[in-house]
């Protein structure tokens, strides 16, 4: 899979996706990454990028002409016209479900705004989908742009040592994951919990499931709405529902 | 403001943060940002600082000694201390709000996690908080850091040029942000609207304010429920259903 990033700050990108399993399937060309300077296509003799908004108002607009020439020289590169994303409040929230869908496409255009945004006619012009990584302000979109890539890229085939790996992670199955423990075995007078010494898969994978149950019921419990739930799992949240209401009783 | 990473990926911090907004804040001394490499802090004689999940499984776990010791030294050097956040999909999702009031700390330290996480007993024994980006899987704790780190920045009082320019900014006034279009007027058979060249000043804060309600009407209907709305803007909001319902009845 191929990415093409245009941006105004191209070095942002430079370290980032250079080591861990991002950086190992660069090297085995599962994937390839260009960043593209958007300011060498300004036909300003200045080489501006931005100006002031029409209308008034505080801070700088991208002029839509060297966006949408930096992404016809992206369309000859890449032989065809990628599917183009711009990483922008105004978009839809990034979800685990629309990052499986994207790893599908053999190509990726992303577009970093940057200033006050860009100009409106651009993204109507060329900009297939907008794209937002949460409800909170960040200054351009090239840390949303990396998210993405990081996100998309673990979904391509080869990229992770193996599939399960992510089919267990967290949002997958709609549960928060349940905690890890490694060595040692107690660690400033904290142990592990007795039954993952105990060699019970069955125990172990039962306990493990209850747990993501409970920890999603404490912190996420908008999640159970949609989460797919056995009636083993609703019973569990039931008990723990009770266990926590006679806690109550106790306490007036 | 002071931010410490303690990551196992220091490198991937080198360039995003001397550009732009937050590279000037660390200019003119607003801002510093420290990143300490966990495995300097690792008491394992081959340097590893993490092993196999007790009780099976995919992936490793990273141990709570070196996280731990790492931490002891970035609190000698802080000289206090800072709060400590946890960057995990366990976390609450990241809002502008808890942005805002983290930038009123003088000193945050950051945790990022890799592999399949981090041992559940160092994050009871020393984590304050945990924050997830949103609902997707990434590699590492490393870039949810950055979209922290450059979210909170913006909100330390001068990072901003103008504090009018962040509190105009979307999910400040709970809406979407309206469209922005600059030079040229006309740009490839498309015009920026009539009303922004009009210099009627009135008209135009009008006309944005209704594209902010419209754009999130359509794209985020959700917001509306908590966005402080005014009878001309739920009047206006009537109108916008009545005219698509009276589409809806053209087209049948």
């Amino acid at each position: 899979m191929r990415f093409d990033i245009m941006t105004l700050f191209p070095d942002m990108f430079d370290r980032v996706f250079d080591q861990s399993i991002i950086g190992r399937a660069k090297e085995k060309g599962l994937l390839e990454l260009h960043c593209h300077q958007i300011r060498e296509y300004t036909k300003n003799k200045q080489m501006q990028v931005d100006d002031y908004p029409y209308g008034g108002g505080m801070g700088m607009v991208m002029f839509p002409q060297p966006i949408a020439d930096c992404f016809r020289a992206v369309c000859e590169q890449v032989g065809e016209r990628p599917h183009l994303i711009y990483m922008s409040p105004q978009g839809k929230t990034l979800t685990q479900q629309r990052a499986i869908e994207l790893a599908q496409m053999p190509n990726l255009c992303i577009l970093c705004g940057h200033y006050e945004g860009v100009d409106e006619r651009v993204l109507e012009a060329i900009v297939d989908e907008q794209i937002s990584i949460g409800d909170y302000v960040l200054t351009g979109g090239e840390i949303p742009a990396m998210a993405l890539v990081d996100c998309v890229s673990r979904m391509i085939p080869g990229v992770l040592a193996d599939e399960v790996c992510f089919t267990e992670e967290s949002h997958f199955a709609g549960l928060l994951e349940y905690p890890q423990y490694t060595r040692p075995a107690e660690w400033e007078g904290r142990a592990v919990p007795e039954i993952l010494l105990s060699g019970h898969h069955g125990n172990i994978a039962k306990w493990r499931h209850q747990q993501s149950l409970e920890r999603t019921y404490r912190l996420r419990p908008e999640m159970l709405e949609t989460a797919p739930l056995t009636d083993a799992d609703r019973a569990y949240l039931e008990s723990l529902k009770a266990e926590e209401e006679s806690n109550d009783d106790t306490a007036i």
